[in-house]
């Protein structure tokens, strides 16, 4: 039987709520699997401001440190928003959590669900193509940690990029899309930027590993206009860390269904951050009606890279399915549904 | 009676066959108004290339130099796609145009006109709300001209910005939102950017000048997703370089109507290149099919920004505009159409 450490940081807003469901669903898979959980939670985010500080307080960073995976809800709020930008929620917990354990590869799956195309803000002649991509997004590289500063007058920032940090990131696509449908477009600024040059570059050369896969090179402003005008062209987008940023919440607009996408940030060593592609939605917490959906499915992605367990996310991915055809779902999916946060996820566990 | 001097640069694919119908148009104003084109053409773009040996031939530039404003057709296709990104025929014309002429400011315009909002790949539920924006975004700065280079193992690229050059483009978002809706919605990446830090101080304190426009900051890919989801939601989107380059091609997108969409590109004196948003469309070139109507739009801008005519700038939209009620317009716009290039601009010219 193995047995698994998962550090549960729940966070505000409706990250609380939804982790319930998560951790409901993963004891269903202990009964089912010869898996064992040993589920910590700490502080982090807006919860651990008020509570110890500061967003990403030294015990959550140890209890992860001491932990197989993180499995994480969602943070932020208004209450938050007056701080300075380092020290805000969202930016004071993801960004250092990123670094401090090399989760430089960042998955994340954007999907307009046939049963639920209407949920597309496309029109029908569009998204009754579907659409089926993985944002493969560079996570700890780029100008979000290259050297930045401010003068009197002006401030600046710097995009660095390694062969080395681009290739790394270039095979997790190829290799995903192998087991896809063999497709990488890989987005650049290469008329504009040298690091995209770069990118390119190295992009070209360890597409040689994988002649079965096709290759295709496309500008960030055409990427951006083409996602809208035909989704179903893409198979795996393979962004650096800023325009993979701008693009998966792009395609997370195109689906439509925010509460069904979760999100996978890997390092080189199994270790990973999971958590759903939505926000803490302070609007709609407490109130029970959140989608658990995404947080459940985050949870499967932590089965499926950290812990190898392809049978056990492979059950939770078609208990959600199951509950997805018979309509078990929140309001965000059906506005006329009477079910809430807590029936999704009974319904989930006890569908595995 | 004013006699203006405009460079005429066609450039390649259908740039030469819209841009002679926006002449045709600039004649039938001829007419009607008391104003004088002196209009000279020059190579630009992969015919200049071809011609001359480089995108932006010396020639060209000066006869840019001796003008009171640039019309500009559109450049780039296959056959140059080869050469390196610096010498290509959109990169290796505009970016040197914009730096030559202090162009920092572009005007994007984007519209889901409700006679048309089928042409919208959004949803029908989205697209009826409608969508009246204007981009405007910074041209001459950012990451597109500051410090960038390349070692053996990695390359980088500097973003910079000055207090100047954040609040002239900050001035020109506000003057226009008092013209329009008296919204501006400033784009930032403020959690991870201190370019954008400066950005968004800056723009806070040029609001105070324009206490009835409202002010909105807003992180780029909240924006590339709210775009989608409710474009109504926008009037002024205010821009760096780089974010505007994404989100007017974001925009113009969502339109659906590309073949419509006019740009500005303006320094501090009234020089202006103007410009349809779309590409020279290789695979529709030399058919008589392509649309006019983007490139007739920019040379009204041009009257209106460069010229200061007013009055000849709404004659050309109002003729524009009454082409689209009568359904005198090219296939992209109406599939089933039989109407070609030159029947548009006839029309418009007519109408004038
Ligand atoms: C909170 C912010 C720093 C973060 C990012 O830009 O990476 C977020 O937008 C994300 O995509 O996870
Ligand atoms: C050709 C390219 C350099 C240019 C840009 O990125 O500015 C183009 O995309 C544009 O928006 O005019």
């Amino acid at each position: 039987q193995s047995n698994y450490k998962v550090a549960i940081l729940s966070g505000d807003g409706i990250g609380p709520e939804v982790m319930a469901e998560a951790i409901k669903v993963l004891r269903a898979v202990e009964q089912r699997f010869a898996i064992k959980f040993t589920m910590q939670e700490a502080l982090i985010g807006g919860a651990a401001i008020d509570g110890a500080g500061q967003p990403l307080p030294p015990q959550t960073l140890s209890l992860c440190q001491q932990s197989d995976a993180i499995l994480f809800g969602s943070v932020g709020g208004p209450k938050w928003t007056g701080l300075a930008p380092d020290q805000q929620p969202e930016r004071g917990s993801l960004l250092p959590l990123r670094k401090t354990f090399d989760l430089f590869c960042n998955l994340r799956p954007g999907q307009i669900y046939p049963a639920f195309a209407e949920l597309s803000p496309l029109h029908p002649r569009v998204s009754s193509l579907g659409m089926d991509v993985l944002c493969v997004r560079e996570l700890t590289g780029g100008i979000y940690f290259g050297e930045k500063g401010r003068g009197d007058d002006s401030a600046f920032d710097t995009q660095t990029y390694s062969k080395a940090e681009i290739s790394r990131i270039a095979k997790v696509a190829f290799e995903a899309a192998m087991k896809r449908n063999r497709k990488v477009t890989s987005i650049d600024k290469a008329n504009v930027l040298q690091t995209s040059i770069l990118w390119r570059e190295v992009v070209t050369e360890i597409a040689k590993d994988y002649p079965e896969v096709e290759l295709e090179h496309m500008y960030i402003d055409n990427a951006a206009m083409q996602l809208i005008r035909s989704p179903q062209q893409f198979d795996v987008l393979l962004c650096d860390n800023l325009f993979g940023d701008i693009l998966s919440d792009e395609i997370a607009a195109i689906a439509g269904s925010l509460g069904l996408l979760p999100s996978a940030s890997l390092n080189g060593s199994g270790f990973g951050l999971y958590e759903p592609a939505g926000g803490s939605a302070p609007d709609i917490a407490g109130q029970g009606i959140a989608n658990p959906i995404a947080q459940i499915l985050s949870a499967a992605l932590m089965l499926r890279y950290s812990f190898g367990q392809e049978a056990a996310a492979v059950a939770i991915e078609q208990a959600v399915q199951q509950c997805l055809e018979q309509g078990i779902v929140t309001r965000d999916i059906q506005p006329d549904s009477r079910y809430g946060t807590a029936d999704v996820g009974d319904a989930v566990a006890a569908a595995i």
